[in-house]
């Protein structure tokens, strides 16, 4: 991977290590980095998987708990940090169909956030949820729609996409603009 | 990927992009194009998105609604069109399921039709179903296996393969005959 | 692949082909074979299904029905064969799970076993399941979480890892310590 890479996006399923591997890539970058967590402590358990996480991130990192405005949480972290993890897009989604908010309006505000202001080295996180059996779940079903779009379009912005399935990243995009596997061999 | 191809097979999840990532590759081709589409328009949402889906696709395709009788209809399309795209394989699946058809023989017929009609080119898309938790319902479980059965079938027939995933194909399958990445790399 | 190659880890989606990889590759290694099975026989369906992979194996493979302790048979096994199969992971873990045994325990045991007594080649199968959307059920949500995590365990001290895809093996990692797309392409 070269430095030079702008946006790197990160998907896997479920305790793929996804994050993990995004977390030690941005970690071997040098500069201030900024880790914005959108998960909500609803429980004790959530409560404990999110200070697990902090420990294990160095002093290197400032946190950012943001489950909603990521747009804008976004934005100003990248003019005060050089690194910049966002983890993760699904959490995020499903804040924001809790709340009962304009999904396609608040996905619109993040990526044009994404392009246009990632001054600084940006890793974002989601979870692929599009491969298992269709959920009986009507609002189950939605969320898989609407996650599997988001994806999409996370994607065409990245300058890089790995796909990471037990703890082991592959790397599905390499370039600006569109690239796939295809191309290359 | 080499024109001379004759059958091309891409899965992906729910909203991975497989379905335009096909059309996409079909749509460069010369010649006439049909497109088989197996959904039916049971409720106003599907009906809509139908009709989505044939605006995007241009006036060089014909559409083919066919919710059942794939081999025939693939039969006939492939000796009156350059390029058929079938979409998808899994909605076909599960139209013979809720119609109470015999699953193996109808899966037959439809590969056999591949195999032995694909005077044109041939595109088919199916859905990853089962890397999610098994599902609790028995006939959700029975799906999901004749579904990966089918998969199996369709990629080993399949000259190329591609999984997509957040948009991005990944090339799986290269050549007649058996194929991986092992062999290659 | 190479010959010296030592633990082998199949991963991929109900009826993905995975299995069958597996067995394939391992069947073409010399030497005596043994087939360590975690599936246990609730019902006719599995009976069958167990009685039909027997089958499908030929007479150079010994089968060993083991759906707890993974660990020790390995350790036997590993030492009186020069291959062995473990067919799979996750109906180990279910088993465990369903039978109430301390997973993490249970895990580090096989894992530790897998690492010091692997004087012969050794092939894991396992299933991906957290590619779905989150299941409802608290149980299944933690049988996904210790899955993945096992995964990414089995994949990190394995020589060579797979991705099974629609029957298709796609090779992920292909060297001893850590390994992926990314360093090689």
């Amino acid at each position: 991977m070269s430095e030079l890479s702008k946006i790197t996006f990160v998907i896997g399923g479920a305790r793929s290590g996804k994050s993990s591997f995004a977390l030690n890539r941005a970690s071997e970058l040098p500069g201030k980095k900024v880790y914005i967590a959108t998960a909500q402590a609803f429980d004790e358990e959530m409560k404990e998987r999110i200070t697990k996480h902090k420990e294990e991130r160095n002093s290197d990192w400032d946190t950012i708990e943001e489950s909603m405005n990521l747009a804008e949480v976004l934005r100003t972290a990248s003019s005060t940090h050089d690194v910049v993890l966002i983890d993760c897009l699904t959490l995020w989604l499903s804040n924001l169909l809790l709340a009962d908010k304009d999904l396609e309006k608040e996905m619109q505000f993040f990526i044009s956030s994404l392009i246009t202001h990632h001054a600084s080295r940006v890793f974002v996180v989601s979870n692929e949820v599009g491969m298992g059996i269709v959920p009986d779940n009507e609002l189950a079903r939605r969320f898989r729609d609407i996650s599997g779009r988001l994806n999409q379009q996370m994607a065409s912005v990245a300058d890089e996409v790995y796909l990471v399935a037990a703890g082991i990243p592959v790397r599905i995009k390499k370039e600006d603009g569109y690239a796939g596997y295809y191309q290359k061999n």
